[in-house]
């Protein structure tokens, strides 16, 4: 495992900053009332890369690419100048580089930013393939003696989910009102949504097209980085709308993303293996190496204004199958996969109760109520209550983060 | 109902025409090896829209709406503009014009233009809202005692299908590989898909965004105008897949759409109310006025080099919920829509065997075979096949016609 490397920006060099030299995420952000700029974060500073390239400081194939303020079109030009832009930084952000007089006037204080989304969603879908996860799930939907689906050994479950309801950390959500209808309700009332939960994720990003099936090693290549994701879920909307065609309404309210896309180069040194296949998986999703990542996950929740208790620790390689493995599945059909695209892991729960990545897990759909460390109790999400994601693979004296993934829940619209 | 409107393009002034001046609907075209314009279909002629922009013709509140070929800039700047554009236009293709002269130099022939996507589809969202289609699936997937899911008759029930896969009338489609495992089997394998299929659909496209549940007069308003709609289906592949999320790389191979977007305003003369409810409605789906449309449509089937057969003829006044209440729905969680948005009805099946919309209906699962015109059977598609879906509303006289929405089914990938 390698070493922190040291960069001229103090606050870049401890073991406890999300942004080290070794990290260098991908985000975009607005100092107050300006215009959205691309940024990199190094310790508390954010490197304006929109700036650089203004400067004429970037070495990159077109012009502009970065003076929409997001990613896109930088992923656009594919792996290699991946690769260039992210060796530049490193080098020009390192102890001792030559270049720290140019890049310093480049540098903002993170504290007086406002971050927003690092890249505009193509399209999102979202999986379901965490073995534990699925297995709760499969229970509280449905029967425990059949808890997970014929399939799920076999594919890596998808769903499309709804890209314009992607939103940055930070954004408040707005509770939902739905349709809903307990077993014992002869009609369905329309009301405001009483088992509103997170679902702790991670999300991979498409960097690189496809226009036909693609291998988990190709599929591998093609993505850019991941980000932290709550795909912020309705419970009692989806328990009655999900038959037959899948959850809809109940994941169309908000899924919130954190604001660093973490590169697939930063990960590098941290990649773990999928588990043993408990049944043998066809030849197309069979992968070639370690496709997942050791990256410690935790959720918070703090009641308004009050203090945040942990609600579940966990780590992304419990999941039984991996970014490439979905994306993979994704193009069998000939599925065109584009620049932008978003994948949802699905919710992480690893094996134990205080592992589980959902509330309707941890509060076995409701009957078990939380204690939460004010003294209050949860079953689902309260008005006010703020959920934060957050995740960090852990190196030598260095953590390679991603922010925080946080969103304050607000009440829902009055039904006129 | 409005008689002809006769125009002083000779061609738009017969009964069979789909394009007289009464419609006026908007594609995109490329002339020989040229750029993208947008256009205006009037008889056998397109009118070159971008061209008239340039020429300084429109009345537009900002410069270069047309410049990209598409018809999204102009979607977006709101229903007051799509009404003075629309004016416009039937004022100055109407016989006895004075802008005869300006215009003339600015038709293409039809016959000689490559028609493209008129917009760019920002999302697409499929339904399931004929009640005839929803119970023979019902039948064929699950249980002809249950066909009806108890959700089916308060919920506009609807998936996020995937916009990638959105292809123009003309597109070749490749048949799919996916994972199939028919219940005597005890694994799952990879192979091409068997029983490839068509699905009859209306779509509707949003041209005004929302942030928030909207009524259903505003989500009638906010709808753009409608194409036909193919929504190729992997019959095998969503059998097995799509329990318990849904559909996915089912539905993910293509969706043909026509090549023209007829308006909202063209249309308004055929408005058609939906069927009485056999369960009360929630009120936030109830319609002010008639909401669907009375548009006779058909499928046709042509075997590689041979003759078509009408496979099915239906309405779309046969659906159960309009697109005005399915967009309604979409956005009661606080799913925002955007310009560019693209509804489908679902598949449109009539009340007889002759008038349903998808070959897993016509030939009831496969179990019935179907005998073409050309003396071939079919229960789903065969490489070779060309699908072509019509549609027009019929007026004293003329036609508000889409043009066809065609597609040529080819082999699927070899597995390697």
């Amino acid at each position: 495992m390698t070493q922190l490397l040291r960069s001229w920006v103090d606050s870049a060099n401890t073991a406890t900053t999300d942004f080290p030299l070794n990290n260098l995420p991908y985000g975009a952000f607005r100092s107050t009332g300006g215009d959205l700029h691309a940024g990199v974060a190094i310790g508390d500073q954010i490197l304006n890369v929109t700036a650089l390239e203004q400067a004429g400081l970037l070495d990159l194939p077109q012009p502009n690419v970065f003076a929409g303020g997001t990613w896109n079109d930088f992923m656009a030009l594919g792996p290699d100048t991946w690769a260039s832009l992210r060796a530049f930084l490193t080098g020009a952000l390192a102890e001792g580089s030559a270049r720290q007089a140019d890049l310093e006037p480049h540098l903002v204080a993170m504290a007086g930013a406002t971050l927003e989304m690092p890249f505009a969603v193509t399209e999102f879908t979202d999986f379901y393939a965490s073995r534990n996860h699925s297995f709760n799930i499969g229970c509280l939907f449905r029967d425990p003696a059949n808890a997970l689906p014929p399939n799920w050994l076999h594919i890596p479950i998808g769903y499309n989910g709804r890209a314009s309801s992607v939103v940055v950390s930070g954004t408040d959500v707005i509770r939902p009102n739905g349709q809903l209808k307990g077993p014992d309700m002869e009609m369905p009332i329309f009301a405001a949504c009483k088992r509103f939960d997170l679902e702790l994720e991670m999300g991979a990003i498409v960097g690189t097209p496809s226009n036909g099936r693609v291998s988990v090693q190709e599929a591998d290549d093609m993505i850019f980085g991941y980000v932290l994701l709550n795909d912020w879920s309705a419970r009692d909307i989806q328990a009655w709308e999900y038959v037959p065609l899948g959850p809809f309404q109940a994941k169309a309210t908000a899924t919130t993303i954190s604001p660093w896309i973490v590169t697939k180069a930063a990960l590098e040194p941290f990649r773990a293996s999928t588990p043993p296949r408990e049944k043998e998986l066809l030849p197309y999703l069979a992968e070639p190496g370690p496709m997942l990542y050791d990256i410690d996950l935790e959720v918070g929740l703090a009641p308004d204004g009050k203090a945040e208790t942990i609600l579940s620790r966990t780590n992304y390689d419990v999941m039984y199958y991996s970014a490439a493995q979905q994306l993979t599945h994704h193009t069998t059909s000939g599925c065109p996969m584009r620049v932008g695209d978003l994948l949802g892991s699905g919710t992480i729960s690893g094996p134990e109760k205080e592992n589980r990545g959902s509330l309707i897990e941890l509060s076995w759909g409701g009957k078990e109520p939380l204690t939460l460390d004010t003294g209050e109790t949860r079953t689902f999400l309260e008005d006010g209550d703020t959920l934060t994601l957050r995740g960090a693979a852990k190196g030598d004296g260095y953590r390679i983060g991603f922010g925080e993934c946080a969103g304050k829940l607000l009440p829902a619209p009055a039904i006129s």
